[in-house]
């Protein structure tokens, strides 16, 4: 299975490469392209401060398609022959590939699809591994075999890498536990409307608060809320989706189970849908991978504080002979 | 399942890190470290020119132990901490890492284990399905689902990479075929000995230098004739393997059943099987992985002409910051 992230970071006032960036990932997944993604999204920072992030993701569940699409499609070139001396703006990757049996999703109703899930040849079954504290843990088959605990720890590196003007890649160790967990309240109105922009976002949020405020703490590499784009002009559409890496799938598990910003988050999801029932129009799910070690993050002249360079344990730069 | 190499790259001439490395390699096995190999061995370049290389494979059926292994053990410290501006030896690394799905291996006697299948909790089950072109892939579960297709061709690059003082890693497309073949002699006497060293030992040398003669035409990437050590001092032992990366396995299938070198090693092993049958003392082997894109392979001050570094797509080297 293949997640893969390809961003362009822009900064406030600079040229923007947004429009450009846009044609290229909308090119790179055209239907003649054998290789192309079996399902694509486009989604952006949230909360815009200094620069802010336009990100493609594309999932695949044939590896050397993916491999091929890397080689050979627009946004793949785009992304390896930037040159990080001359751009006026950022870019980055961060592309996952590992067995079926390191990945999980849950979605609280199978109405639309998201995600990896979004794939041809992938359907939603119905579960009853849910519900629980461990359930994620459980719906992944290596689960059965492998307690998938972190080889290392990452310490906050001391000063901020110096990632301008360069190509640098960050190795992870193994057992890295990357999550993205999205909401869709696009159909949402009246009181369905109200209680997920009065109760539940503030309390997302105020989860992520206590994530990013405390990265070391909680094993948090890199957190970020992203909202789902269509077209550059289209209105905001009513979803969200978090991405975020841990040190471990344990870590993870940690703030999920023992920490009161989730309860409240988890208590209030569950209440919603007994409530509702099959007539909810709040729609939430996740997708979680636990990385090998083999997995390396790219970034191009980005700020220091992009994605895991905080964490980054060694780093390499592109060699030019 | 990972098959990791460490090796050590010797000058002719120059002060031989030999033992020390040794010493290294035994430490880092040691029984009483959890992380230890499931199964190592030592292997040395069998000719030895301007340079030889010493070399240590360990073989895990746990990537996370592996992992935890190579940040803590000695081995795995002394190659991250080598200084490629002061020593004056090579080191190089290079570490599969994919799962059980994406590897075969077969024996032509169970008597004695070798590379993989020597790891504790790995058993040798009879199988018919050998002795014909395209078994290897048959044993591979993966090839159920996946065609196993390069993502990518290898040009041979213009020039050598400048390789020396530094510390530099090459990337590897998808689906990279590695083998190991072996063969073991130590209990062949008389009539098997005699055939073995003047019969089906030049074939192989014939089929291997086929094969280091025409890279490019080939796919192969790089091919290691290596001898098994015990210790230093020991006299040779009669077991020798090779070590090759192709550019996919279709490359080394395409060999195989297409090359009269081939043929003339396969056709010789099947009939001598036949001919001895159970009281065959030449044992043979090999075991096969089929790489994943995230694979790259890491050389410190060595050769050029060292692995896959003559045709290696993007170098990367290490960042001191």
């Amino acid at each position: 299975m293949v997640s893969d992230y390809i961003a362009v970071q822009i900064h406030d006032g600079a040229e923007s490469p947004a429009e450009h960036f846009i044609r290229l990932a909308e090119s790179s997944a055209d239907a003649t392209d054998s290789n192309r993604p079996d399902a694509f999204e486009i989604l952006s920072t949230a909360d815009r401060g200094e620069f802010w992030d336009l990100i493609f993701v594309g999932y695949w569940t044939d590896p050397t398609r993916h491999a091929r699409w890397s080689e050979g499609s627009a946004l793949g070139r785009w992304f390896r022959d930037l040159d990080p001396e001359t751009i006026d703006y950022g870019a980055w990757r961060e592309c996952i590939v590992v067995p079926a049996s390191r990945v999980e999703t849950v979605y609280s109703s199978p109405e639309r699809e998201f995600g990896l899930a979004a794939c041809a040849g992938i359907e939603l079954e119905s579960t009853t591994t849910n519900g629980y504290f461990g359930a994620a843990r459980d719906r992944m088959p290596i689960s059965a075999i492998d307690t998938l605990e972190p080889s290392t720890d990452y310490p906050r590196r001391p000063r901020p890498v110096p990632s301008a003007r360069r190509r640098v890649r960050a190795e992870l160790g193994a057992n890295v536990c990357a999550i993205r967990s999205g909401q869709y309240w696009e159909s949402a109105t009246g009181e369905q409307l109200e209680d997920y922009e009065s109760v539940l976002e503030p309390r997302l949020l105020s989860g992520m608060k206590h994530l990013t405020d405390n990265q070391d703490a909680t094993g948090t590499l890199s957190l970020r809320i992203l909202r789902s784009t269509g077209t550059l002009d289209a209105p905001p559409r009513r979803e969200t989706s978090v991405v975020g890496y841990f040190r471990s799938l344990d870590d993870l598990e940690t703030w999920a189970a023992g920490h009161p910003t989730h309860h409240a988050i988890h208590r209030h999801a569950i209440e919603k849908n007994r409530q509702y029932g099959d007539s909810r129009t709040v729609t939430t799910w996740h997708e979680v991978f636990v990385l090998s070690d083999a997995h390396h993050f790219e970034y191009v002249n980005c700020d220091p504080a992009t994605g895991v360079l905080p964490y980054a344990r060694r780093l390499w730069t592109i060699s030019d002979d």
